[in-house]
């Protein structure tokens, strides 16, 4: 094995306590009543402590990285409603700039960068022009059915791990300040919900939703596949690698790889959908200290979202019956974070405007009758 | 009365339904499945209506118009944790751009108007200079204790109503694309928890919250001046501007009026917390199609702003917990509704970016065993 896992889990540690207490010392300062800012005042915590820094630098440098992936169980179990040849097409639309990810990225001023590490695809073939950069760490064409056989061998689940954690280094390095997990790939919502049905403890029809919109019919084999891949899956629940060879994807690998190699990093990622918890949950399994850098963006309405997060104790920022994956949940709520990091970061103090606090104090709850402030009553 | 009233109701008409129903149809087009983005399509939906567009245009011009007004009965009920000077001081923090609804106005490409309706100060006196822009149309200097007293007179009233109106005009004849209603006054969840009551029939105590923060004792003082507000306001309940005159206040009286103007501009409003929440109670009293152009931002912890969205069906964007007004809720919200109007306007359709649509076919359940896609399966 030349991929030292190990020694990227020992180089993972935790957010900085002192910025988290400065963060919250300073939000009693700002001219608001303590608390009023709700949830906010909550998630500029979170980011001064991934930051190390109070006030919380403004996020700059978001990007996404849609990492893209074909399931041979799609086409086997047919557990989608759209056919396989759409995860290239789409790959192709994001890199024209015409899907959601890529209209939201630039709402926010985020870039989004796109991967194929397991798209069944000869791009030559297709007749279709892919950056270099796109492929260059492309683990193999699609995976195995899961419901019947491996999605991958293990050293390729090592390789796309690997890879997800490569490019971690290299978006951190070329300044990244934080880092959206996107996927595309038609059926990977079967290996999420294997993933997170054996990493939670709920069955298969638990973890089940309509990905992108199935009927009744390929739910039910859907759900079948599920529940054959979680049985294959069982014996490997103790080694998240072998996991993710048996009944993940090179996809879901790199992805939780990218996740590591982030925590690793010192640089926080916001969630996205089923997917990126899946991801999330294995991170999690390979270092317990990962879940610290994540920050949930959205409830997909996919059931294994809801497990994955209830079990990562994360609280998504937003809800808005999102079920499109690529990062935009993710993108949905990054303006509720950076507004967070802003308030703290902009806003005037008591002292600061000439604001008179409260009459009994910002922080006890003692009546004070002797402040001059009561005169006015 | 110099000010007519019906004619502004009469002036208010409905949103687009031709170009709701493009944006529908526009949805299904775009590269992703139908209802994936939640209540983003739903979001985008609205936002044609109100724009009578589709594609919706960006929102370049938001506006956000705090309205700054005092209240007798923060003085002689001791009803707020903050001393009634905090409101002119946080007039000058607004004017200073220090405060939290500056900065989120700033993170958002928003602009900030600050107005004196009622705030009880002569700048003067207090030594600051205040422009002339955010004073011309002062009403007057605080309000009754509407727990005794009329919070002003029916002249006064029509006279906040027509500022409100008149400033919407102001905003829209200078682009303004969308307005926000910021409020600003210590005490101004007193009347916004009487009108609430006396609007959707709640008692006192159902009605009434912690305001800026205060302990169990100042609730019940507030809680019993509201229930004393609501006996004096009951006869008006068919008279909006009879019960603003009594239990209101010059500064939700004009929000009043800015909620109907913008209504009769044809002008998307976002509203804010309980004090938006309450004016547009009253707006819709006047004139009930006034509600089809509100959206609300979020759900202030103030318990008489979940009674008034629900009279009003209006679903709030966001949820955090949020309790300070000034406009900030709304501005949490704005890039949810900015992102739905950038999905419709920006995505590639289907057939612009070569993606097979789903294999049953977008609209119909029916399966359609003799399409090219099957072949992948």
């Amino acid at each position: 094995m030349t991929f030292d896992l190990q020694a990227l889990v020992d180089r993972i540690g935790l957010p900085d306590d002192a910025a988290r207490a400065a963060a919250e010392a300073r939000q009693r300062e700002l001219t608001k009543p303590t608390g009023a800012l709700g949830r906010l005042e909550d998630l500029s915590v979170w980011l001064c402590g991934v930051q190390g820094a109070c006030p919380p630098r403004p996020l700059d440098r978001v990007r996404v990285v849609v990492l893209a992936g074909d399931h041979g169980v799609a086409r086997t179990a047919m557990t989608s409603a759209y056919p396989p040849e759409v995860t290239a097409q789409m790959v192709l639309n994001f890199l024209a700039g015409g899907a959601a990810v890529n209209v939201l990225a630039r709402q926010n001023g985020a870039s989004v960068r796109v991967v194929d590490v397991s798209v069944d695809v000869d791009w030559a073939e297709l007749g279709a022009a892919v950056p270099d950069d796109v492929v260059r760490g492309k683990v193999r064409r699609g995976s195995g059915s899961i419901d019947r056989e491996d999605a991958m061998t293990r050293e390729q689940a090592e390789a796309a791990l690997e890879l997800g954690v490569r490019i971690a280094d290299e978006e951190v390095d070329s300044g990244a300040d934080l880092l959206i997990p996107g996927d595309m790939g038609i059926g990977n919502t079967t290996p999420a919900a294997v993933i997170t049905g054996l990493y939670t403890g709920k069955d298969a029809a638990s973890v089940v939703g309509r990905g992108t919109g199935i009927d009744d019919l390929a739910w039910m084999r859907k759900t079948a596949a599920v529940r054959d891949a979680m049985r294959r899956g069982r014996e490997h629940r103790a080694d998240a690698v072998g996991l993710l060879a048996a009944v993940g994807g090179p996809d879901i690998a790199a992805m939780t790889g990218l996740l590591l190699g982030a925590a690793a990093r010192r640089t926080p990622v916001l969630l996205d959908g089923v997917v990126s918890c899946a991801a999330a949950l294995v991170a999690q399994r390979i270092a317990f200290r990962t879940r610290e850098w994540f920050l949930a963006g959205h409830l997909s309405t996919e059931p294994a979202a809801a497990a994955a997060l209830e079990r990562l104790r994360l609280d998504p920022v937003v809800d808005y019956g999102l079920r499109l994956g690529e990062g935009t949940g993710a993108l949905v709520a990054l303006p509720v974070l950076a507004a967070a990091g802003a308030t703290l970061r902009e806003m005037a103090t008591f002292a600061e405007a000439g604001v008179s606090d409260r009459e009994d104090g910002p922080d006890d709850g003692e009546p004070d009758a002797g402040s001059p402030a009561v005169d006015a009553g």
